[in-house]
């Protein structure tokens, strides 16, 4: 089996699951109980947090453990919200393909009265830093843009736009999830306010993420009980996941160098193998994208028979977001790179990880073009293709 | 050592943890993906739902996985209240002694126009359906009554206050977190519409609990982003948490009659026990309390100390509620139960697990004997109550 769709989600990796099992085993004392095995819980979610804090460059009283990504994005846009509000301030700056938990909370704050521009994320999937300035406001409280696009892979100018908002004094929250553990993220170089991120896309445990919120932000409560995490997120911690997390991370980080080199270029051969396929497309910027994304638009067929077919050949992959299958409507995503729906429609994800092999990497190159072929063979959209009936967009 | 803080957290049981263990190692992937490692972590999802939902008496639709019981009740409290909201009726009845994941959830929606009526617990620490009844309003949308209290272990009349509830058409929330997995909770006979519970208090695993709202009842997002738990909760699903929560409920239910006769029965040796300890006080009805809590006041002493001289004795125990230790103030639960300032600072909750042994007993009410004598040795309130200069309440 091939398993290519890690921006799904990842494997454990077996540090991380060997901290949280040790942990659950020998250490499972509520960290807020003051005996000895609380107190030992309550130094093993502090060294874990040091450590998160570390990797990303934060303090780590900066850092806030949640139950996963959607939860801190919804924390992050909320908090700033709240302060926005305060000071009337009810403008934020987004794009238009940020992932749900973003725009949702969007559209809950515009019920409330908030006013969101959603930034043209243009053919390249890349957000325009001069159009962030531009759309910034006198009342303008929140840009939020995320570090690495979770289906086409493309990275943000993060550094240029948290540069924009520190001048403007306009809050930064970048959605971080598929980009920590990844690619180089630093929240003192990037000029970020605050940042989310989820342990299960890089190998650590699933229901488990954090936040980081500079100095100084006063964060909302979304979740109100007793005084875990410094009063801002209630609930007996999970410091097992939370350990687990901060292993996977540490591992994460300490070989990312090496694994994006390796994963690039197995991402390049995947890219120049597909494009093999006529009347394919490359979607997002073939340079600035994640070093394990690959996403392709084929013509003429429909994207979940490509992956059915393909699980068949053992290859697991998807079409886009794993939070919005079982949605007939296109991805949000393509169609805000200017993707039309027929051809959005068509769509396969490939985010390989460090196990797939060269050989793993010429079966997909193989299967992809077998099953495209196939599909197109009694497809009617293609025959209209193919007898002109219809016009080739790619 | 001896561990009898199990109202704080519980040691996972190793079925509850083989079950995570192999989730994460054969079946990681996410549920939302069409692939067949994601349909096999979907139907892993779907078992552990009918799974949970099976043991409370619900059916799994009415089953919602959260990151644990504090953002169940976040949940269940700010839902009903929405639909208060729109039908126009802003009246909540409580009690006084809930946790402070309800406490705090009325006091943000007090301050958003809801009116917050706290029933009085009285001295056996139990709330009186006919005092719920007489609090019930033309605008009351909901009432909210833990099942059984987290500091004292009283048990409340949730079946009688479930149909006052229903006659009057009223939602009733009932933050479970104490009792399911520890004594029978069925959502159908109990005419309950709302409950929450945690993993990590029945040998499951931490960050993960599940709300039960029933079939009807609008539930608001906590969280928004991606359509998981039927777009009511966003974010991958903690699958392997899941999963072993549902392995550790089944295992409760499974013997909770034969663990509830030996905890009763070590319980009450231990409440007999510490009765000899002079000017000593059990906090609750003796009788209708969960089989595993002890809790007793001890005048002239400081509840802090007390823990710290029995931890260097092997023996864990504490002064009330984790989630609020560290705080300075007395529990609210024991003022709420009519303690006064100083006797409630002079607490110590035990609450024992199957694995205390009958030497265990005697040990504990050997060490607490102890350490309340050698703590009143030097105590000044303790020689101003000898002295006759304070007057003993106890």
């Amino acid at each position: 089996m091939i398993y290519a769709d890690n921006a799904a989600t990842t494997r454990m990796s077996e540090a991380a699951l060997h901290t949280m099992v040790s942990v659950i085993r020998e250490n499972y004392g509520n960290p807020s109980s003051l005996y000895s095995i609380g107190q030992r819980a309550k130094e093993t979610l502090e060294e874990a947090r040091r450590s998160v804090a570390e990797v990303i460059g934060a303090d780590p009283r900066e850092i806030l453990f949640t139950s996963g990504g959607s939860e801190a994005d919804n924390q992050a846009i909320l908090s700033a919200a709240a302060i926005g509000r305060k000071n009337g301030k009810m403008h934020i700056v987004s794009s238009a393909f940020e992932h749900h938990a973003v725009l949702h909370t969007l559209e809950k704050l515009e019920k409330e009265g908030f006013e969101i521009t959603l930034l043209d994320v243009h053919e390249n999937g890349i957000v325009r830093p001069e159009e962030v300035e531009a759309a910034l406001r006198a009342d303008t409280c929140l840009v939020t843009i995320m570090y690495a696009n979770n289906e086409i892979g493309t990275i943000q100018p993060i550094r240029e736009i948290g540069s924009i908002c520190r001048k403007h004094g306009v809050l930064f929250h970048t959605d971080a999830v598929q980009a920590v553990g990844h690619i180089p993220v630093h929240v003192v170089d990037d000029q970020v306010d605050l940042l989310s991120a989820s342990a299960h896309k890089f190998h650590g445990p699933k229901g488990v993420g954090f936040l980081f919120a500079r100095k100084g932000i006063r964060l909302a409560n979304l979740i109100e009980g007793g005084a875990q995490e410094n009063g801002k997120r209630a609930g007996t911690e999970n410091v097992p996941g939370i350990a687990a997390m901060a292993a996977a991370l540490k591992e994460a980080a300490g070989r990312m160098q090496e694994t994006a080199i390796s994963l690039t270029e197995k991402r390049n051969k995947l890219i120049r193998g597909l494009s093999g396929i006529p009347h394919s497309a490359l979607n997002g910027d073939e340079m600035r994208r994640l070093p394990g994304n690959v996403n392709f638009c084929f013509e003429g067929i429909e994207g979940e028979s490509l992956l059915l077919l393909l699980d068949d050949k053992g290859i697991e992959a998807s079409s886009g977001s794993a939070c919005t299958s079982g949605s007939l409507d296109p991805s949000h995503v393509l169609l805000a790179i200017g993707r039309v729906h027929d051809v959005a429609h068509g769509s396969l994800r490939l985010s390989i990880g460090e196990d797939l092999t060269d050989e793993d990497v010429d079966e997909i190159i193989r299967s992809v073009t077998e099953v495209v072929a196939y599909l197109r063979s009694f497809s009617p959209i293609w025959r209209d293709l193919e007898s002109g009936k219809k016009q080739h967009i790619l």
